[in-house]
């Protein structure tokens, strides 16, 4: 298999933005470029994740983009696969350089929601599960995770301290990232105490409402042979990716403890790259609601099942800890701009694997894994990155 | 460069439809599944080409598509180029297999737009354009693809009547096609006496807001080794695909009466397939307005510039004609179910180039393309396809 690389991975700052969605995909894909060190022109072709561009009025935003760019001829689709658009574009630009179609290629994602009121955002939200099962009958994604938290209460014992110690970790861990929605120091007291939004999940528990961008400059080795001697500054390799779906419903599920769309998705991706989860230095995890970065851990393998919860309150997870997860703040608190969220997670990778993570870098971090979930499950891509040596 | 293969395509009747998207695209998927003499479990990836299905409150598609196909671990994306989804679709399957990802994948195309009433159906679609410059300052399709109307006959003398017989002439392919959308005969009196609608553009001279889908299963060589000795009924050869992009808006070109993607994609296509327009046996094209289709046809090559209505109107691209263009009837008169559209196309190559078209079976078809455009040109994809041997 072809070597594939990040070249680049810039992002805007997350949170509510007076920016049009076009306006924050253009800033990051304006940042992505200079930092790769290349020109618009350099880029043949790109992918836009994005779910709710709609409700700006503007769909097609893949010309939008290169328009803005100045490289109109150039093509772009949107990809959309609810929360996980970001892999998905991802892993498509991957596989177009695979297949030596392009050499190289810009994908953002964006999202721009602070235009809707929070009941209309929880709503468009819900379009992402199966809305004839689930958003319709007032199921909307806290009342699904507030299921998948209880049956995991029931199957394994864990306690809401133990899903509040998540949060308080990755907003310890956003206070220091820059670019991060939320800057806000709490305890696990505070998320005992804040108010129940869908019973056992707590407002605390859930990821907030983003605006933000963020993209990625996929080339391949023929394209880094032309920029320094092959060697660019900053540059990463794609070592692997993997994705699968799940049921829509998650009535269609005969445990809701796990998704196994992750759970697919992560052997795909480790067996790709001949690694296990031990050879991951640290790990950026679809953190929507707390209940989902311990699922997420168990999924793909970082602990044995109904063990995630006692390791985070442990702080095995902390920066410092055995596997650090989510240095960036994860949803929780660095933010969950949809279409943004999975590029996002590659702008962590990238800052951490060069060492330019500031005061939440991980010490001698070679090997990173992003895994990127759509809705409950639907969909899933699981990424694994190394440093260029 | 590998072979891939369109082992079979079907579609649901175009149309307004009681149905949703999820079950216009599910019915459309099980015909090519069952036309392929595969089962559901030999699908190993999908991409769903949708544009709107937030509008129905259902986005996400992929997995509703494959758990209700009954393959849920299958991993499905949607891609979105607003009119020209479904070519997009089949390029990015197209690559996956090229890349080796995958041996065997589902292409599913979907629109459902009847819930909508026409103000706010021509709305949503404005949403393709760039929304900023053009919807919201009152410029939806029919008046964009009417200053492109307006430019051609300043340009180069075209007229009315010329564009009516586009109508005539794909009306006339509808009625030969069952599952058409608009079957009815048409004179060019009609069209001329058709409410203006943004002129010189009249009702007749643009296609309906239709629901439907399409599907197309597309396969590596090793696939096809497994089934009927290497030789599928109905299997076909994509030869070739084409993609560029262009400005989001039309006033930032300098010419209106060509669209710069499609110049763009078709010289791609042609290349790649070692081919010039003169191979071509018949075209499906991007007629969503009678316009749209002279435009194809100059940009593409088939004829000189400002050649294309006259040659329309002489009879030279009728079924029996030295080019036939749109034998389905079109966007015109087939319908123009957005994300089913181009995968439509693929629907009516297949036929045609299985001789199974019936009555309006282009004679001798042995080599097609397929031109689908996004918005007005804000991208395009074109593909080109032979018969097996």
């Amino acid at each position: 298999m072809k070597n594939v690389y990040v070249l680049s991975a810039a992002m805007s700052k997350y949170g509510k933005s007076p920016l049009s969605a076009r306006e924050l995909a253009l800033e990051a894909s304006r940042k992505a470029i200079e930092k790769a060190g290349i020109t618009p022109s350099d880029v043949q072709g790109g992918f836009v994740a994005n779910a709710f561009s709609l409700s700006e009025k503007q769909g097609h935003l893949g010309p939008i983009v290169m328009s803005g760019l100045g490289i109109p001829d150039v093509p772009a689709s949107t990809i959309e696969s609810a929360c996980s658009s970001g892999a998905s574009a991802i892993r498509e630009a991957w596989i177009n350089i695979l297949a030596g179609i392009y050499d190289c290629m810009l994908v953002v994602g964006v999202e721009r929601v602070s235009q809707l009121d929070t009941i209309t955002a929880t709503t468009y939200f819900s379009f992402g599960s199966d809305y004839v099962f689930e958003g319709a009958c007032g199921a909307s994604f806290p009342g699904l995770y507030g299921s998948i938290a209880r049956a995991h209460m029931t199957k394994y014992g864990t306690r809401e301290e133990e899903l509040a110690s998540v949060a308080v970790k990755n907003h310890d861990n956003a206070l220091k990232n820059p670019n991060a929605h939320l800057h806000k120091k709490i305890t696990i007291d505070d998320v005992m105490k804040s108010p129940v939004v869908a019973s056992p999940l707590k407002l605390y528990d859930a990821c907030p409402f983003s605006d933000g961008a963020a993209a990625a400059i996929i080339c391949s080795e023929e394209f880094l042979k032309r920029l320094n001697g092959g060697k660019p500054e900053g540059v990463i390799k794609i070592l692997a990716s993997g994705r699968a779906g799940g049921t829509g419903a998650l009535h269609q599920r005969p445990d809701l403890t796990t998704l196994k769309a992750a759970v697919l998705a992560g052997r795909e991706a480790f067996k790709m790259a001949s690694l296990t989860p031990k050879d991951i230095d640290f790990a950026e995890v679809h953190d929507c609601f707390t209940i989902a970065e311990l699922v997420a851990l168990e999924d793909l393998g970082f602990f044995p099942r109904g063990e995630a919860a006692k390791a985070t309150l442990e702080g095995r997870t902390t920066l410092k800890g055995e596997i650090p997860i989510n240095p960036s703040g994860g949803l929780k608190a660095k933010g969950h701009p949809v279409g943004a969220t999975g590029v996002g997670q590659v702008v962590e990778v990238y800052e951490q694997l060069n060492h330019k993570a500031g005061e939440r870098q991980v010490s001698d971090a070679r090997i990173a894994l992003t895994h990127n979930v759509g809705a409950t499950g639907g969909s899933c891509g699981v990424h694994i990155f190394s440093s260029f040596d």
